[in-house]
């Protein structure tokens, strides 16, 4: 494998001494791009472009070529472990995620097994591997996957759900039998991880998009907990390298200073907290991640400059921040917003160093 | 008009002794009570029911023929003002809201005026004494709107919204017309909140469900400022009466502590903050309303007690809190499940008492 040429992204996850703010957007592979939208019509429909490692990977590339980005990610969804474990996901058009076969009781739970990566989930590693390879050192790869909690919502919701009846019935009702799907989905994903790692993932980031649906209280219970178990099951030295970890509770700002305390390196932002006052509850244990709105993408390049500068004057060190908006960027947005973003926060955080 | 037989909801509000903790539902009167959904029928349609001061007023009694709850709430949609400012408002069966005449621009903003209470929006002002009749004293009666930045979301997007990219868009490039659409709002909602007084209503709220989907710099610039001019416009000394006002934002638990320096009496709570977190940060100088997690209501009613008994017990204090859930009650939930919840809440805190 190649030696990282830009090692900006993996540096300021440690909180080691960078250049410039390094910066990536979630979902930066994505539907606001025509040529993501052109690969996406070519492949047919959205798993078939998921299961496709060479599609996989040339949407992967193609923010790359539009973009200064510091860090590449894998282009994948996050059920692919539940659709591994024989729940029956599929995409209806403009419908979300449902599963044919959702998690009811403890006898489904007690049927799951850990899903084999070189089995069912070959593909995901296959597409690691080629992109890896695409990357050829220019920019590290970031695997993924979807947390525990979030997971667990989609399986039992038997798909998107706007208050989660049937996860919290479950969890309120049932707490073991809410833990012991937990727990399976922990493993499983920590697993799944690893096996990204050695295919070539240099930094994982798991997304829980669902975390702050539940209390503080729950979030930490369940949630955090179980994000908690993975990170010290990852094998976060590999070939010489290190492997940093990111996690990411969209509307969990509740409880920043416990996932300072998880053992990971990263802690993804929304933008619904001031950097700045984060950065002073984790202090210096860990790097943070975001967190721009990602509706300033609507606004003019004015706006946006001024948005990203609050951002990283806000967030006032020289280390330890990647830059990256509070959520995935919206389909309507205009790439050219984001070449104006990117530029923008590498030469105004370069002018500070 | 008859006295008050229960003032435990605005004795709480004032922060004074209560022999129990008061406890009302946000959407008490709606469908998950079977008589709601015939009344709804017999209406024909939403806005017919909301404009009919006497079917506004026969599903405003019915929960509490159910239940023993402290106050009661004019029923009426947060979108009455833009309705009235002629904007178009229609709901379409299973789509929300929509306006058939958004803002777009500055004229737009320009050509708006406020709504006269006894034009336009007198079935409002005319449900509000119809009920206050019917209730002769039995509960307060609560009235109230929904908050500047909120109806301009709607105003803005012409309906519901998932990113909120037009009414962002003016608030991020234009932000000096948002500020003058929300100027206006809140002279708009303060004339119509003191006309709800004059009418008999004995408390009043502000409901600002989107307050939270800003960063916490723009929800105290632009939502919780309006919110706090409509305060100072408050007639809070009507007819020898104190007019306690509450005011929520759904997850803006960032900035508790303004809000209590807001000059409400009361701030309501979602689910995602312990209420005993808050308490500490707001202090002595605000009543607080929640917070139970409304998915609660899905569970067992052992599971109800227990959640609604730490609730609570987290909270500590003898007064200064109306038990309520985070946020509005789901369609689906049983109404035993209320009924439960309600008789738990005055047994355990008088227990304590």
């Amino acid at each position: 494998m190649s030696p990282l040429k830009n090692d900006r992204f993996i540096r300021a996850l440690l909180r080691q001494p960078v250049d410039k703010t390094p910066i990536w957007i979630m979902r930066q592979a994505g539907r606001y791009l025509p040529e993501y939208r052109a690969t996406r019509k070519k492949a047919g429909d959205f798993l078939t472009l998921c299961k496709t490692p060479e599609l996989a990977c040339e949407v992967t590339m193609q923010p790359l070529e539009r973009f200064e980005l510091d860090a590449a990610i894998l282009f994948s969804d996050i059920l692919t472990i539940p659709d591994a474990m024989g729940l029956g996901l599929e995409f209806k058009e403009g419908d979300g995620p449902t599963f044919s076969n959702p998690i009811k009781n403890r006898s489904d739970i007690d049927k799951l097994s850990i899903p084999d990566p070189s089995g069912e989930l070959r593909y995901v590693t296959d597409a690691v591997s080629l992109i890896r390879k695409e990357l050829d050192g220019r920019v590290p790869l970031i695997g993924f996957s979807g947390s525990p909690w979030t997971l667990a919502t989609y399986m039992v919701e038997g798909g998107s759900s706007k208050d989660f009846s049937k996860a919290k019935g479950m969890l309120y009702d049932r707490p073991d039998d809410m833990q012991k799907l937990l727990d399976i989905l922990s493993d499983s994903v920590a697993t799944y991880l690893n096996a990204q790692i050695e295919a070539g993932a240099q930094a994982v980031m798991i997304f829980d998009t669902w975390g702050g649906a539940l209390t503080p209280e729950d979030y930490r219970r369940f949630s955090l907990s179980s994000m908690t178990r993975i990170v010290e099951q990852l094998n976060r030295n590999y070939d010489g390298d290190t492997i940093p970890v990111t996690l990411f509770s969209k509307g969990a700002n509740h409880s920043l200073a416990d996932l300072a305390n998880s053992g990971t390196n990263g802690v993804g932002l929304d933008w619904t907290v001031n950097i700045g006052d984060a950065s002073r509850i984790v202090g210096n244990k860990v790097a943070l991640q975001g967190n721009l709105d990602p509706s300033i993408l609507y606004s003019s390049e004015d706006s946006i400059k001024q948005h990203a500068r609050k951002v990283i004057d806000d967030y006032g060190q020289n280390t330890g921040h990647i830059f990256n908006l509070g959520h995935g960027i919206h389909p309507a947005i205009e790439p050219e917003k984001v070449k104006t973003l990117v530029d923008f926060v590498h030469q105004y955080s370069a002018s500070l160093k």
